[in-house]
């Protein structure tokens, strides 16, 4: 086992992580820009380096300080978390070149399921059924619409090697496509330095539902009950839940066998996560694999009293699982909201400041915040908006569902805004509470409405 | 199902009745003296009554004021907590008597259970085995040394309707029988209005064992599985730990059957705790039951999952217990330590003070604080010193320490002293980690190791 394990990231998962090391006995380095200095990652963990300046291209993405960070402290690994460089094949080639274990899988599967086309053909070669659309690249526009009429208007035009929501299009039909294939193109081009695209079908009235695998480097492999993450804005997860109501026993064994096989078939070390699209009659459909450890795996480690972080430690140093498919068992149901500092009735505009006053109200049963927050924290511009994740374990959905309000309700940030109370009118919407939201309702439906009803506060 | 209940209580306590209220979406009317205005406990409730002034007597023993609050508010039952009225059968017949539910047993079993000797001469005819002792009460200071004799000195006197320490005494030798017989009547006299005896071998080298039993008013009952609460210091619990390490499966289905037995005996109803004394060849002798929820119900709900508050609210509104004993599994190992506002240095001695700057590092899986405490609140010399309860849940004992101690290093509390930083020097002691503390360890092994190694600490 490492004694020393480096975390590339920041944030309440830097935070996550570091406590998890804590609690193996393995001392941990925090990475840290300039105006992270006084952040709880680096107050917590045993020694911490500074990598850059606030820009993350300077700091969390430099992956030659990071990896000279490593070098210098004497760190064995590196936990990515999730974000900047978690799914970054050259850092994983880089940490292999100087002998530094990185904690999740290898380059070639990063490469192979970073790149959106090829996965899917994977997939489809290990018999997992994908969204309709092209089979491997598209090279030209001709060749788009033939497949685009063949699966039928809309469709969403990707860039292979894409993320992030660059170089995608959405398409209407053949005028549109052939106005709009260039254009992604060269985005694609510009933005992942290749611009091979390939096309899917737009689905509608579906569900969010993914699968965690974890697999380690004996071949020993197992899954873990669904998450339902269906509650999105601007194709952000807003809420995950495990299980899926909707889902049954049967379903849920042959959704995981499915996701075995996959992870089988790519010889996948470590944990990764195969979402899937749910259509109306529950069929699956692949849209991508995560190559890294994902902000929701919380619920499934309440769900299952499994740390998933531990484990993810475990394998990458060699050991065995420590786990086998009957240890994981279904413990009721957990439920997550991520809370941002952003402003709803502002659109969600993203908010800074600095935290005044703080009242975490974790006691009684099945209650878990993740957050690098703490009284006097001051939140800047330059990262990503999720400042803490609000967790729950009931013994059923209704339970969870009753905890997480209460949990929201007592819950006090102030100095800043979030949207904290924004989800206690979602947790109250009666088609969320019948667990058939799609991952257009939100916007679609429940926003609409609920402008209308807040737009003095706006003002 | 009530749809309103008062909590007759203050503290983390009623915090914790207050939250499992709210998640069953029952109305909750708090009490309290005029200098818990400003209490957590307060604020959290749906409505909030002052019954009377600092002084327990005058408030939160103010068993008129206090029906008076329920009765004002249309509250339909009340939870009393542990300490304060939890215990007391004239509180409960007056609760009976104007027809508001008492979450707890009838008046008769905490008489019965309340006189200790009594308790004890129950328990016998159930075939539990109790402490070597007197059989029913003693009279004359004759009967009490031919007991004495019999079972051998060391023993203690108690009064039969004792409880707090009042009325108790060692007693080494025959002499020392004859000069304290009478002054503990006279005590026992005066602080109960009861001055019956009994007598009971003091036994060493022994474990805390208790189990919490459950049962409704159809007759259903169940057992959880056993805490080990061996860390003691002046007769108070420390730390609390489920399952104990040393006890096998065996003898907990026995334990719990012999704790089932005594409950069916005399048709016990809600939940209650049985206490005995555990010898090195693992003999059980009954110490005293406690009809109500104990500070460390928490660990059972840990390792169980299961909220021992919600199932009383239900049990005592008519319904049948939410579970039957294969419901009641053990995942993993959990601890708590009760943190206490008082100064190891100085003896222990409580302190008072606001709460400067407070931290809960709740984040990561299987973390629990349940406490009263916010930044700003003020710690009064009123009431028990004990302010939080730190608990963790592991998938073993070692886990279970490890995530304990995390929190514990984390946790900040500033503006009073406590004696979180104690436990981390118990936390790491051998002995303790072997599991093998007695209830004696504390204060004559590792105490005056402590105190010597901390005497700088203390000027």
């Amino acid at each position: 086992m490492f004694s020393k394990v480096l975390v590339a990231n920041r944030g309440e998962i830097a935070v996550r992580i570091i406590r998890s090391l804590k609690e193996l006995g393995i001392k941990s380095v925090a990475i840290y820009s300039t105006v992270d200095r006084e952040s709880l990652h680096v107050q917590l963990a045993d020694e911490a380096v500074c990598v850059g300046t606030a820009r993350p291209q300077d700091s969390y993405l430099n992956m030659k300080n990071i990896l000279a960070a490593a070098i210098g402290t004497g760190a064995e690994a590196i936990h990515p978390g999730f974000g900047f460089l978690s799914e970054n094949s050259q850092f994983v080639e880089m940490c292999e070149a100087v002998g530094i274990t990185f904690i999740g899988p290898n380059s070639e599967i990063i490469d192979l399921m970073g790149n959106k086309a090829n996965a899917r053909e994977q997939m489809q070669k290990s018999g997992v059924p994908v969204i309709p659309g092209s089979e491997g690249f598209i090279e030209t526009v001709e060749e788009a619409k033939k497949v685009a009429n063949k699966v039928g208007y809309p469709v969403l035009l990707k860039a292979a090697a894409g993320g992030g929501g660059k170089g995608i299009r959405k398409v209407n039909d053949d005028n549109e496509l052939t106005s709009l294939f260039e254009e992604a193109k060269r985005e694609a081009q510009v933005s992942f330095g290749d611009k091979r695209m390939y096309l899917e079908k737009i689905m509608t009235n579906v569900k969010h539902i993914e699968v965690q695998i974890f697999r380690d480097k004996q071949g020993n492999v197992v899954y873990f009950p669904e998450r339902d993450c269906s509650v999105q804005r601007n194709k952000q997860k807003m809420i995950e839940e495990s299980p899926c109501l909707l889902i049954t026993e049967e379903q849920r064994k042959e959704l995981g066998n499915i996701a075995i096989k996959a992870a089988n078939a790519i010889n996948y070390v470590n944990t990764g996560t195969i979402e899937f699209l749910m259509d109306s009659q529950h069929n699956f459909y692949f849209m991508e694999m995560n190559t890294r450890i994902q902000v929701e795996h919380t619920v499934t480690e309440m769900v299952t009293g499994i740390d998933l972080v531990k484990a993810q430690v475990k394998v990458a140093s060699g050991e065995r699982l420590p786990f086998n498919q009957n240890d994981i068992q279904i413990n009721g149901s957990a439920i997550e909201c991520r809370i941002n500092a952003e402003d709803p009735s502002k659109n969600f505009m993203p908010q800074v400041g600095k935290v005044r006053y703080l009242y975490f109200p974790v006691g009684n049963l099945g209650m878990r915040i993740d957050s690098d927050l703490y009284a006097g924290w001051e939140i800047t511009p330059f990262y990503d908006s999720m400042i803490a994740k609000v967790i729950s374990l009931g013994q059923d959905r209704h339970e969870a569902i009753e905890k997480v309000k209460r949990l929201l309700s007592e819950m006090l940030i102030t100095g800043v805004k979030t949207n904290q109370s924004f989800y206690l009118d979602i947790l109250k919407d009666k088609n969320f509470l019948d667990g058939k939201v799609t991952t257009e309702y939100l916007e679609q439906n429940f926003l609409p409405k609920w402008k209308e009803e807040h737009k003095d506060a706006a003002i």
